[in-house]
C-alpha cells in the first residue's frame, strides 16, 4: 500500500527545519532506521552535501539516519533498496531534470506503489502530482518533460499563498496563475498552505496540519477543504 | 537599427491599461499607424479577441489601430508586413509555445533587428531576453525550448519584486530564485520594477520610468541602476 506525506514546506515561519512535522514523521517512519534523501532541488543553489547535512540535522531529532542519493554510484539501486525516501524542496525544474537524467522517475514511482514510504516538502511534494505544472519555481533548467510521479490523482501547489490584502503589486496572484493552468489543463490542483500536509494511505488522502487547503477544479469556483477531511476526486 | 520598449508591466497600481507609458509610446510609434498585437499569453485565460480589444482600448488614446495576429491566416507574413509589434503579458510558457508553433520566434527577431519597433509588457518583455528562464509564470504548457528572441544580451525579470518586509511566507524570494538561476546559468538578469522600462536603440539600452532596476550578475552581489542610466554588459 502506498504511504506518503506531502508537505507544503519544510519549515514554518519562526520554526526550525522540519520541527512542526517531526511528531508525524516519527509515527510515519516508525519501522524505518535510514532514509534515502534526494537533495537534487538544491534550495538557494547549495551543494548536495550541505543540503544532506541540513536534512540529517532535522531527522536526527527522531533518530533516523539520512543518506544522500548523490553518494551512491547506482542511484536506481539505492532507490530500490531504500527503507524510505525523502525529497527536499528547492527548484522543481532542477529536481525533475535530475530525476529524468538519472532514470529515477519511474523507479521511485514503482517503489512507492510497492510500499516504500515517501516524504516530500515543497518541490519534493510538487513531484508527487500528475505534472510539475503548478510549481511556483523559476524554469532555471529545461527538463525533458513536465510529467512527474503521478502518485496522487491531481497536481500540487505547495506554499499556497492567498492574495495579499492591500498589495499594490500587479503580478498575477497564485489563484490567477492556477486559473490560467485550468484554461488549458483538466486535472484538479490542491493548494497546500504552509504548515499543512497530505497524508496518503493507499487511495485515502487526508489533509492534516494547521490550515485548510484550497482546491481548484476546472470550470468550478475554488473551495476550501478543512484539516482532517479527505481529499477525494475519484 | 533595433528599437524596443521593454516594460515591466502593462498597468501600474491605481492606473488604467498602459496609461503610465502612453506618452513614451506616442513618441516611440510616431511614424506608425497600425500595430500588430500578439495576444498569445492570454492573461487569466481570456480569448485572443478579448485581449485584442483591451489592447485596442489602450492604444486608441494615442490614435493607433491594433490588429491581433490571430486574425491573419499567415502570421509569419503578418509579422513581415507589420509597422510595429506589441506583445502583451500573461503566461510566458503559453506565449513561447505559440510563437514556436507558428514559426514566429525567428521572424520576429529578424523584423526587429531590421528596424520594426517592438513594444513588450511583462511576458512580452520577458521574451526579448536570451531565454525565458527568469519568468515568474507557471509552466502551464511545455514549450519546445526556453530560448527566446535574444534582442538584448541578458535575461529579463519583469514585475521585479523586492523581499516583503515582515512576510511570514517561506517560499523563495525573487532574489533567491534568481540566485538559483545563476547557480546554473551565466547571463545577467535585469529585474525591472513595475512602472519602469528599458528603451533600446541599437546597442544603447536606457532605463526609464519611476524606479531603479536591480541587476543580477553571476558571482556578484546584486546592485541597482538608476532611472536614466544605461544598462551595459558589453
Amino acid at each position: 500500500m502506498k504511504k506518503l506525506i506531502i508537505a507544503s514546506t519544510s519549515t514554518v515561519h519562526g520554526g526550525s527545519y522540519l520541527d512542526y512535522i517531526l511528531p508525524e514523521l516519527d509515527q510515519f517512519l516508525s519501522e524505518v532506521n535510514e532514509v534515502l534523501f534526494v537533495p537534487y532541488a538544491r534550495p538557494g543553489g547549495i551543494t548536495h552535501d550541505d543540503y544532506t547535512t541540513i536534512a540529517q540535522n532535522g531527522f536526527e531529532k527522531i533518530n533516523k539516519k539520512i543518506t544522500g542519493i548523490h553518494t551512491f554510484s547506482d542511484p536506481v539501486k539505492a532507490v530500490k533498496n531504500a527503507q524510505a525516501i525523502f525529497t527536499g524542496g528547492g527548484n522543481t525544474f532542477l529536481l525533475v531534470k535530475m530525476l529524468y537524467k538519472n532514470n529515477l522517475m519511474e523507479v521511485i514511482r514503482e517503489s512507492v506503489l510497492n510500499g516504500t514510504p515517501y516524504f516530500g516538502t515543497s518541490a519534493g511534494s510538487n513531484i508527487t502530482g500528475l505534472t510539475m505544472q503548478t510549481t511556483n519555481d523559476m524554469p532555471i533548467v529545461y527538463p525533458p518533460s513536465f510529467k512527474t510521479l503521478s502518485l496522487v490523482p491531481f497536481n500540487i501547489n505547495p506554499h499556497y499563498l492567498d492574495p495579499i490584502k492591500g498589495s499594490t503589486h500587479m503580478g498575477e496572484t497564485r489563484e490567477t496563475r492556477i486559473k490560467e493552468f485550468h484554461n488549458i489543463n483538466t486535472q484538479p490542483v490542491v493548494g497546500i498552505r504552509e504548515g499543512s500536509w497530505l497524508n496518503v494511505e493507499g487511495d485515502r488522502i487526508t489533509l492534516k496540519g494547521e490550515l485548510s487547503a484550497r482546491i481548484f477544479e476546472q470550470n468550478k469556483a475554488p473551495y476550501e477543504v478543512a484539516s482532517g477531511a479527505e481529499i477525494d476526486f475519484y
